[in-house]
C-alpha cells in the first residue's frame, strides 16, 4: 500500500520522541487562564484571560525556536524557516479560546501539539524544505461577536466579514474596535484588510483536533482522518410583544415573545429531525427573554441557532423551513419578527488528497489504527481549505464531550496524535 | 345609600386640596433613582438606586411632618400621631421597588400618595383620633431573592420566612445578608424576628395603586375599589442534561434541557387554558439556559413561573399538571429535573367591609364614579390583610401597561386617586 515512500526510513516511531508529559502539562498550565473555575475553561475574545493565553502560546513557541508574528486580528504565526524560503510553506494550527464552561482541550490540543510537533521534528535533526508555520487562530469560537473561526475566516478573506466586524457589537454593547482596544490591539480596525492571504500562500494546512464525538473511542481507533468538514449555519432570531404584568394581563390579549421563542426551538428540533438524516443536527444554543423577571410577560426573547450537516442543500432546506416557522409562530401569537439574521451558511469543506495521503502514510508508518471520517463540528480547517489544501487528524475524546468541563483526552492518545503530526508535516514541508 | 353618614360636611371636594403636581414632579424625582435610562425605572432591592429611593421617601416623610422609623427589613413607617395614640393606627402605604425595565407608577403611586393624602388632610386641619402611618414596604417585587412582598409578608409574620431568607442568594449569589449589609442594614439577619405585627395592630390597611389592567381605562370609571386580591403561586423548574458540542452530538442521543424548559414554558400556557377561566393566568417571566453558547447543546435550564387564579383550589390544580408535565418532560426526554420548587402559594385575600364601605363613601362624597372589582395583581394588601382589615383603591392607568416603561396613570386620575385616599382615611381614621 506504499508505506514508507518519501519518509526517511531514520524517521519511524523508533526515533521520533514526543514529550507528552510536557504537552500535557502545557495543556494544565494554559487552563488556568479561565473566567471560570476548573475544571472548567472559560476564554473569551479579547479578555484578560485570552490575552494571557496568547502570552503563554508566544512563550511556547519562542521556547521551541519559533519566529513569532501576530496579524492585526490577532492570529498568531510560529515561523520555522525552510530551506528554500520563499516557496509556498506548511502550516498547522487551531485555537485557545473556549465558551463558558468548557474544557481544556478543545483547539488547544492543535495549538500546543503543532509546536510539540515541531519540537519533535526539530529533535531528530530534520530540516524542512517548505517553511512549517504554527498557527493559534484567533476566536475560532463565536461566542463573543457571533462569528465562528474568525480569524481564519479572515485570513481565508470570507466576503464582507471585515465590514461586518467593524459594526458588531458583544452582548454588553461593547464594538469589536472596543474590545480589540482594549485588549492591546490599538489599530485592529484600520488593519483588518491586512489579514486576508492569498490563494497558495501555504502549500498544505493540517489541524490536529479531539474528535468531538464519541466513534473513535467507542471502536478503540487512535487516530481519525478528516475527509469533509460538515458545513454549519447560525441564525439569530428575535421576537417582540407587549410584555405587562403576569398577574393583570388576561391569557386572551397575551403576545408573550418567550413562548413564541419556545415554540421556535421546539421548531428547529422538528424540522432537523424531519430531514430524515443522523448527519442533520440543530442547536438553539442561546435562548434569552426580556424583561426576564418571574411576574413580568416576556416582552422581547432572543435565540441563537446552530444547523449542520455534511449535505449543503439539506441543510439550507432545514434553514428554510426555520425562517418559515418563525413567521407562522410570530403572525399565530401576534408578536413581531424582529430579527432573522443569517449570520453564517458556510459551505462544507473536503480534505486535499496529499493532505489526506500524507497523515494515513503517517498513521501507517507509526503503525497505528485509523479510520477516515467527517467532521461534524466545524474548525479553522474549514477555511483554510479556502485557500490551501487542507486536513485533519482526529484523537479520540472521553464519551466525545466536549464544549463541558468534564472534556478530556489522554496523554496517550494526544502523543500519539502528534506522532501523526509530525510525520505528515514533515512528509508536507518536503514535497 | 348613606352618603356623608359620618362624614364632616366641611370635608367635600370643595375644600379638599390635593396638589396633583406637585405629587407628579416626586413621582418624576424618583424615578430617576433607576438602574436603567428613562423611561424604564429599574430599581432592586438594596442597590445603590433603592437606597436613594428610601432616603427621598423618608425626606418627603419628614416635609410632611410624619415622624420616621424603619424596621429591621427596611420597611419605613411615617406616623401622624392620633389624639388617642394608644389605639390601633390606620396605616395606608405601597412599595416603591421596580422590576429590571418597569415603569414609574407601580407602587410609587401608593406611597407618595399617602403622603399627599396626609398633606391634604392637614392642609384642612384634621386631626385624626386613630394615628395615620405611611408605610413603605420592602421588596414587593421578587425580583432579587424571589419573594415577592418581602416586608409585608414578614410583617404579618408569614411561616418560616424569616429562616428562608436567612439561606436565600440573589442570582450572584450573594446572600441575603451581605446584600443587606451592603445598603446600611448591618444586623438585619438577627433583628428579623422584630418585624412582625400583632394582629390588630393596625384597625385598617389602605393602599392606592395604579389598576394594571385595562378595566378601568376602558369603562371611563376613574375609581375601583377592591373586593379581593387574586392568589399568586410562583415555582422555580430545573432541568440538566448531558450537554455536548452543537456539531458533533448527534439528535437521538441529546438530551436538551434547553429544549425541556421550551416544553414546559408551553406546558405552562396549556394548562392555564385548559382551567377554563380567563381568570386564571400564567406566565413563565424567567428562562435561562446553561451554558448559552449558540455551539453548546444547553445543559441546563432554569424556569420561574407565575401562576395566579382568584379562586385558589384552580389555581392549585394548574400548579399540580406543571408539577405532573416537568416530571413528564424530564423522563420523555432522559434529562433530570433538579428542581421543582413552589417558592409561595398563597391564599387569595378579602377585603375588610368597612375599608371598602369608607372608600365608597369617600369616591360618594366627592362624585366619583368608582366600581368594585377583583385585583389580578398581588400587592402588600394581601399580607396585611392577615393583621388587619383590608382595602384598597385602583386608579386607571394606560391601556393597562405595568411593569414596562410606558407604564402611564394620569395627573388628573392619580389627584381624584389621592382625594378618595385622603377622605378614606379621614373616615378610617375617626371610627
Ligand atoms: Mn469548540
Ligand atoms: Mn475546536
Ligand atoms: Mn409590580
Ligand atoms: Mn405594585
Amino acid at each position: 500500500e506504499g508505506i514508507c515512500n518519501g519518509i526517511d526510513v531514520a524517521m519511524t516511531e523508533e526515533t521520533l520522541f514526543v514529550d507528552g508529559h510536557r504537552l500535557q502539562q502545557q495543556i494544565d498550565q494554559l487552563s488556568s487562564f479561565s473566567d471560570t473555575p476548573p475544571p472548567s475553561v472559560t476564554r473569551i475574545l479579547f479578555t484578560g484571560n485570552d490575552v494571557a493565553a496568547r502570552r503563554y502560546v508566544k512563550g511556547a513557541m519562542k521556547e521551541v525556536g519559533l519566529l513569532v508574528r501576530e496579524d492585526a486580528i490577532g492570529n498568531i504565526f510560529g515561523r520555522w524557516e525552510g530551506s528554500i524560503p520563499r516557496i509556498p510553506g506548511v502550516a498547522s494550527g487551531s485555537h485557545t479560546d473556549a465558551i463558558p464552561y468548557a474544557g481544556k482541550y478543545d483547539g488547544v490540543v492543535g495549538v500546543l501539539g503543532a509546536i510539540a510537533a515541531v519540537r519533535a521534528l526539530k529533535r531528530i535533526g530534520f530540516q524542512p524544505k517548505r517553511s512549517i508555520e504554527v498557527i493559534m487562530f484567533t476566536s475560532e469560537e463565536p461566542t463573543r461577536f457571533g462569528f465562528g473561526c474568525l480569524g481564519s475566516r479572515m485570513m481565508a478573506n470570507s466576503t464582507n466579514i471585515v465590514e461586518i466586524l467593524k459594526e458588531s457589537f458583544d452582548a454588553e454593547n461593547v464594538s469589536f474596535a472596543e474590545a480589540a482596544k482594549e485588549a492591546g490591539y490599538l489599530d485592529v480596525a484600520d488593519e483588518l484588510e491586512t489579514v486576508a492571504l492569498d490563494v497558495g500562500r501555504y502549500s498544505a494546512f493540517v489541524e490536529l483536533h479531539i474528535e468531538q464525538g464519541p466513534i473513535l473511542e467507542k471502536k478503540g481507533i487512535p487516530i481519525g482522518i478528516v475527509t469533509a468538514i460538515a458545513a454549519p449555519a447560525s441564525l439569530k432570531v428575535g421576537f417582540k410583544g407587549d410584555g405587562g404584568h403576569a398577574g393583570a394581563v388576561l391569557m386572551p390579549v397575551r403576545n408573550d415573545a418567550g413562548l413564541a421563542g419556545a415554540e421556535l426551538a421546539l421548531s428547529v428540533e422538528k424540522n432537523v429531525l424531519a430531514s430524515g438524516s443522523t448527519d442533520t443536527v440543530g442547536t438553539t444554543g442561546v435562548f434569552k427573554i426580556h424583561p426576564g423577571a418571574v411576574n413580568s410577560v416576556p416582552r422581547e426573547s432572543h435565540l441563537e441557532i446552530d444547523i449542520r450537516d455534511i449535505d449543503e442543500k439539506r441543510r439550507d432546506k432545514v434553514v428554510d423551513e426555520i425562517k418559515r416557522s418563525a413567521h407562522e409562530i410570530a403572525g399565530r401569537r401576534r408578536v413581531t419578527l424582529t430579527n432573522f439574521e443569517i449570520v453564517n451558511q458556510d459551505p462544507p469543506a473536503q480534505s486535499g488528497d496529499q493532505v489526506v495521503g500524507a497523515a494515513i502514510e503517517a498513521a501507517e508508518l507509526l503503525g497505528l489504527e485509523y479510520q477516515t471520517m467527517v467532521s461534524r463540528a466545524y474548525h479553522d480547517s474549514l477555511f483554510m481549505a479556502r485557500i490551501a489544501p487542507m486536513g485533519m487528524i482526529f484523537i479520540p475524546c472521553y464519551k466525545g464531550y466536549s464544549h463541558r468541563p468534564d472534556e478530556f483526552a489522554s496523554l496517550e492518545d494526544m502523543t500519539k496524535g502528534v506522532q501523526v503530526l509530525s510525520l505528515t508535516l514533515k512528509r508536507l514541508s518536503s514535497l
